[in-house]
């Protein structure tokens, strides 16, 4: 299998770094042949050929068997609206350019982590959500720009049928293999897309009568989803509902650093945590690697169908947590010094 | 003072009831004299006269000093992507027709309601957010409509420069008044409309050299508002990402059902629950009425400047938890059964 690896950003680099040893270690361990290519993006991009998505890596990547993602992003574009470029447009740029339409990202708390959320750990014992967050649409890829002499400026937030129907169907499919529960997520009391949105998966749970349905507002889904996360399963929703949503979620696996995402087409599959850049500790070796080794986890199951093999590796998180190791995101006052480890030695 | 009760849909009437109740006490003890008119919207308008804002509800706002609002909103239109008349209709019209394009949503826990909270009480104690959410732009009231025979749907995100300037300002004032502390939350790494409300709050800021100012992301601030509530103070951002936040905020508060907002803009005012119509609750007695009650405090306080009478409400419920009275949604397993109260007991 030939996988490109896209580092990014920030803590892209450390992260991936270790995602890559993880798979490594599979390889030799369940005598695979992996064999690794680099590829540019986002800022890191920038700076190297002024393009945050070089025609080089979309060509790197639509040959490879599946990528390794870091994170995109630098502060000093955040700060300055007006900015032309920005390392964003890699990562939105190569989602379209894969047809990558379908993010996949499990929110399933390590028992080990109950303590570290700011939720009690009575409401979220259990909880075990798969979000399928569309990833190729929405107001992500409306048509954009200014009017006005710059003074009105406006995104359009636009979906076809098509585009909810087949993330719709692979929520229903995935829903099938679980609890058989799926939510979606809308605001169609308001938006016009959103009824495009619910009209469609209305029709497509009629091809799927086990499985039980509900829609809810995008506003009481964010309530609820910390009110009482158990009562999701199956969670499937646009773009833009999907980024805040599954944001809001880490809060559940106690740390945005333990979350990884696939994102899938018809093609090749993308990997990559939910956590950004995280410039504020960036090169300082204390990220944490989980959701890098996670999303690699996620790689040898979807896309290379190696299932013992990703399972070996997620009970390895769940052996280190048990073990006592954490990195300081996951830490609390009651770790002791001595378990708290830095990006590498959790690697 | 004249007000227009608009009591709307479901559990509106039941809570708006116990609004004006409150407001009628006061008026006897503080010797203040408050007149009263009633108006329909939302379902309940479309029941009596098949439009959702009639006219006649426009004129007596306009003609009104406050307005007391209930809720909008039936299960039967939520199913329905097709209706082409919605109780929402409304509620967003009297928003636009009285250009009421500031939203304050204030969220702040009473000190006995720290248990009734998902959230660990150790990251609730002292939170103390008050949200400005701009009401009458964005996609909320973008052009709509679909294309390809329907099977295309789009909403246009859009946003001018002086109306982010005018409830930047609005927030800014605030935050003088309070900790000097202002978070603006948009999408400006993916969102042109995003990159100028960025743009203008940095202007804005210039005014307000005192306070300090941050930017989130709207997904980063969603997960930030559950993992450490106390960092915000004042927060600004636009209609949608409101919308989604402050009912995600609730869970700080304890329950939806204990907030209130007003929305100011030129004119009059609107005070209204941040919860929806709930039908699932409605006419049952047992909604909670606190959320009506705190509305009717804000009026009393922002439309009235009745600074006194606004306390005595608010200390009112205060008094109300301390002494152990709880409605459904805020009892817990260790309230007595005596003290849980329905909607009337508890006004
Ligand atoms: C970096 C940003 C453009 C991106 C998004 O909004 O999709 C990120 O938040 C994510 O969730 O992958
Ligand atoms: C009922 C609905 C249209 C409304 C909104 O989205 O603004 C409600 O959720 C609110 O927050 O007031």
């Amino acid at each position: 299998k030939h996988i490109v690896v896209i580092a990014g950003d920030g803590i892209g680099q450390e992260v991936t770094t270790v995602g890559k040893q993880v798979l490594d270690r599979v390889a030799e361990k369940f005598g695979h042949e992996f064999t690794y290519d680099e590829a540019l993006i986002g800022h890191a991009a920038i700076e190297a050929t002024g393009n945050p998505l070089p025609e080089e890596t979309v060509t790197k990547s639509k040959q490879s068997d599946a990528i390794l993602f870091g994170a995109v992003g630098h502060p000093k574009y955040d700060n300055d609206p007006s900015a032309k470029v920005r390392p964003e447009q890699g990562l939105l740029g190569i989602r379209k350019a894969l047809g990558l339409y379908a993010n996949l990202r499990p929110i399933k708390l390590f028992d080990e982590l109950l303590q570290a959320s700011s939720i009690k750990p009575e409401f979220l014992q259990g909880a075990d959500i798969l979000f399928f967050r569309e990833l190729t649409g929405d107001v992500y890829f409306g048509e954009k720009g200014r009017k006005d002499e710059g003074d009105t400026a406006y995104d359009l937030m636009i979906y076809s049928r098509y585009e909810v129907e087949r993330i719709a169907v692979k929520a229903f499919e995935a829903a099938m293999t679980r609890r058989k529960k799926l939510c979606s997520v809308d605001k169609a009391n308001v938006l016009e897309s959103s009824r495009l949105w619910r009209e469609v998966v209305q029709e497509v749970a009629k091809r799927y009568p086990e499985v039980e349905v509900e829609h809810q507002f995008i506003d009481a889904a964010a309530m609820l989803l910390i009110k009482d996360p158990r009562r999701f399963d199956v969670v499937v929703t646009g773009n833009l509902f999907g980024d805040i949503l599954t944001d809001e979620a880490s809060q559940i696996a106690g740390s945005m650093g333990m979350l990884a995402s696939a994102s899938i087409g018809d093609t090749t599959g993308l990997y990559e945590p939910i956590h950004g850049s995280a410039h504020d500790i960036t090169g300082k070796g204390v990220a944490n690697p989980l959701a890098s080794v996670l999303s690699a986890a996620l790689m040898l199951e979807i896309s290379f169908g190696l299932k013992a093999e990703a399972e070996a590796v997620v009970n390895a998180v769940d052996q280190v947590l048990k073990a006592g190791y954490r990195t300081r995101d996951i830490a609390n006052a009651t770790t002791p010094a001595d378990r708290i480890l830095g990006t590498q030695a959790m690697g």
